[in-house]
């Protein structure tokens, strides 16, 4: 008896690290293999891709990769999950540009398989029939996908928006979504991004009557910051300038790089004679010239950070500059967007917030674009996908009490880590396991184990004590003072004797230990390191990393 | 010719350490001396103080601390003001019973001068002559204060909100403050927190019909999770609770210290035979019970968040419960508290937000208070307070084009650090310092050095390796094989021989070394601190703290 089994392993439950393994008989595609954005960034620590090592059990059984569009959450592992899995990656031509980017970055490139596909392409990958959906949202070539198997039809919405009137490309395609509906869909997963959001997610086109009124009213330079994926956004942001005779310069280097591949591919159609280099922006007049930057969410090594601190290739902000931050905060922002948006007023700009004019419009579906969805595609079961679980929750509950024929029994919430059965008998979650996220270090590059992450917070945290203790081979007396040396430690300074006092305590404790306690070394060590622990914390409070090292000679 | 300085210390451009300096001639008080809420909790710094060092320079004029009200953000670095400088403590009867709690933790309750104030006291400190204003705000027993000087009166607001019918107390006593705008105010110190926010701040009696609809409508157990100094909204628990025939229990350290503390003063009011222990809470049927609890910022180690995971004292949020989040979100809790409301759905709480119902009001002036509080003053200049600078600018904005007769000269963004010098002539910046903040170590509950805590932030980013050289004091040549201890560093694992050929390339070191470098011992240990560094930086990528030891015997 043939079953399909959906096991997510990442993005449910969470934002970012959106992956998905799909499984027909011993035959399974994974689609996308995001990055997520963790808060371990202290630690040396900025991103984590899901736990890929438990895809092993079905190391025979995948086939393929599918990427559903080029943001980060969703292609960001992209190298992990190759180095692991080569498998052969499906994706839309822009999508696969801004992969390759990652891949270089890894040396990877010569060594994948990159299939390009259009919308409306349909690959065949064993007992898949994969059709790519035209899906509009905040970036471009995005896909919805139609995943046929012998038992039924899946639709993976990816990030979608009903965008009627995006800026670039065509309309969300509801009609080739609708023909599945027609045939008969037995699942639909569905972003949950903006499911707590009531109504329609504006159009694209939505923020060009506020960047015409303020292009217009400026009448010195112009910032607009966002995201340097928000494609659409670039476009108008063009356009107005053109339309109001200003040139463009783009400015941080995601942004300079995202407007590149892009123009390449045609996506963004740059209007001819607009866009210049820094050099020549800065012999404009401050009425002809728009820059588009990166740090719309405070980053402090972006574009904006450094123009508000006057660290930007020795430009600044000014006195009769209006900076439109064209985008919304990202949670956990909000302090370094308050901070930059406080500096940027000491300049004596004037700052345009997504919060007080039309300058930003989601790219995820609100409420009733959840509905259009839900309702063309008529799937079977519904499970919510892409966001935190209370997101997940309302998203089930708005389709519960607000779209007839759906109930608890065919809107079905799962967790990373779950393994989901559906067959001619119904759906059911079959099988969990708790899937630990997988770090990143920062530096190496590559995954590093949770376990050192957990020293690097204990030694953030209070500091560390390192002890060397010298003693003699034979008798396991002292030979002299034991050295210690401080780093970060709270309460202890050159001036209160305190060190003084703790190597007298050390050698007492090593006078006091047994000879024989000394031929388990490691067990010395842990005598010293506790002894010295409970000293520090008894005189200062504080519990820092005490590191021993016993040396016999 | 005598002038007025005003010396913010601290929450000018900043949430919280509200503190400033207010001189008059040779004479100087303090008003408030609060806490802030740094980033470096990663880092065991949890709380930050202003730097009171700067009134050093002070010392000889200081003769009084002024406190408004109890909230941390103006009491909490009470104790580490007063070991600096021990004043005599102005404050409602409420503030500073709240404040006796903290100067206990520090065994300083014995040594300081507390003198209770009431609503309209005048006390004369030297030239200053101080009228406590009865101020409305979230907490209870708020002051604004009118200091009066020779040469003029200064109000500062405090904060507050203009509330016509407070739960607690009387309205905000305009009429007091319209007495000093009719005598003429020279100065206006005023509440910015909510100045970016249109229109009236609702009394805290808006809340109270959510409450009864929801009180009525649940089922099952009722959880209301708001701020512990949320007084008003203490009592409307209280009292929706009794008029449906459910008893009350408060869960949660602070909530319980704080229900006690106000109830004593008569501040709270608990209805008679409302207020049940844990205990007997159990034994009630789940629609005859509240809980009042903390944890309404997704605090880990809160009472809301431990029912949400099952470990506190055993009982948990069920199926049935209605959870209350009665508080706003405070920037950076977000993930937290997004998390907290995941944990409470999968538990099949019914989650009520104050995004979704009236359930909670904010306790500072929004715009058309503050047009209240100036027209009622009308004072010579507006110096707006508390908030981050994009607050105080806007602040500026909302007097200058809604408020007659204010304009950018009379109403003057300092910030912390500076000294605002008022005469008959004007008022000027006259004078700024650089105010780094003060850190306090969680642990030693004493202040920390920046640099132990940037220190730490090194540890924390790539861990640490402690290097042990062992050599013959007169040859200088290598006794042992360097023995290396390795915490929180990334890349390296006793698998890959990268400690092996440590070891070794710190060998070759140190007999590459001439004698005469070890002379100078430090010298020595910095280029095996070096070499190990590069070392490791190239095998690794990464850069860990090195701890070199250099033994000689």
């Amino acid at each position: 008896m043939e079953k399909i089994e959906i096991i997510p392993l990442g993005g449910i439950g969470e934002f970012g690290m959106n992956c998905m393994g799909i499984r027909y008989g011993d035959e399974m595609i994974v689609v996308d293999a995001g990055m997520g954005f963790p808060e371990e960034t202290p630690f040396g620590v900025d991103i984590s891709i899901p736990n890929f090592d438990f895809l092993e059990e079905y190391r025979d059984d995948l086939t393929a990769l599918i990427l559903t569009h080029g943001h980060e959450d969703h292609i960001g592992a992209l190298p992990y999950f190759l180095k692991k899995f080569n498998l052969p990656v499906y994706g839309s031509r822009f999508t696969l540009a801004l992969a390759e980017k990652r891949l270089e970055e890894h040396d990877l490139l010569d060594s994948v398989l990159l299939h390009r596909v259009e919308a409306n392409d349909v690959v065949e990958i064993g007992s898949f029939k994969i059709e790519f959906i035209h899906a509009s949202h905040s970036l471009v070539d995005c896909f919805s996908l139609a995943i046929k198997t012998p038992i039924g039809t899946l639709i993976h919405t990816g990030d979608y928006k009903i965008d009627d009137q995006p800026v670039i490309g065509k309309p969300y395609d509801l009609k080739t979504l609708a023909k599945y509906g027609d045939e008969g869909v037995l699942v639909l997963l569905s972003d949950s991004t903006n499911a707590t959001v009531a109504g329609r997610t504006p159009s694209e086109q939505a923020v060009i009557p506020a960047f015409e009124e303020i292009f217009a009213q400026a009448a010195g330079r112009i910032f607009v910051a966002t995201f340097s994926s928000s494609m659409h956004r670039l476009q108008v942001a063009f356009d107005v300038a053109k339309a109001f005779d200003k040139k463009v310069c783009v400015l941080g280097r995601s942004m300079e790089k995202n407007v590149e591949i892009a123009a390449e591919h045609g996506l963004l159609v740059i209007p001819y004679n607009t866009l210049v280099a820094l050099g020549e922006s800065r012999g404009l007049p401050d009425d002809e010239i728009v820059y588009l930057v990166t740090g719309s969410q405070g980053e402090s090594r972006a574009a904006l950070a450094n123009l508000a601190n006057g660290s930007y290739k020795g430009m600044e902000i000014e006195k009769g500059d209006t900076v439109l931050l064209s985008a919304r905060i990202i949670p956990g922002n909000e302090r370094a967007i308050s901070q930059l948006i406080g500096n940027l007023y000491k300049r004596g700009a004037n700052i345009i917030e997504e919060k007080r004019r039309l300058i930003h419009v989601s790219g995820h579906a609100s409420q009733e674009d959840i509905r259009i969805m839900t309702e063309t595609a008529r799937p079977k079961y519904v499970v919510p996908i892409h966001g935190e679980y209370w997101m997940l929750f309302r998203h089930k509950e708005f389709i519960k009490n607000h779209i007839e024929g759906y109930s608890d029994e065919n809107v079905i919430l799962i967790e990373n880590g779950d393994t989901l059965e559906i067959d001619e008998f119904g759906a059911r979650i079959s099988a969990h396991s708790d899937l630990e996220k997988t770090f990143i270090d920062q530096a190496a590059l590559d995954e590093i184990d949770y376990d050192i992450v957990r020293e690097r917070k204990k030694l953030g945290f209070s500091g560390m004590i390192s002890l060397v203790v010298t003693i003699d081979k034979d008798t396991k007396q002292l030979k002299q003072e034991p050295q210690i040396t401080v780093q970060g430690v709270a309460g202890i300074d050159p001036l209160n004797g305190l060190l003084e006092t703790a190597r007298e305590s050390i050698a007492d404790a090593v006078a006091a230990m047994k000879r024989e306690e000394f031929i388990n070394k490691n067990g010395a060590k842990e005598s010293l390191r506790v002894h010295l622990k409970r000293f520090i914390q008894k005189e200062t409070g504080t519990k820092p990393v005490i590191v021993p090292t016993i040396v016999e000679v």
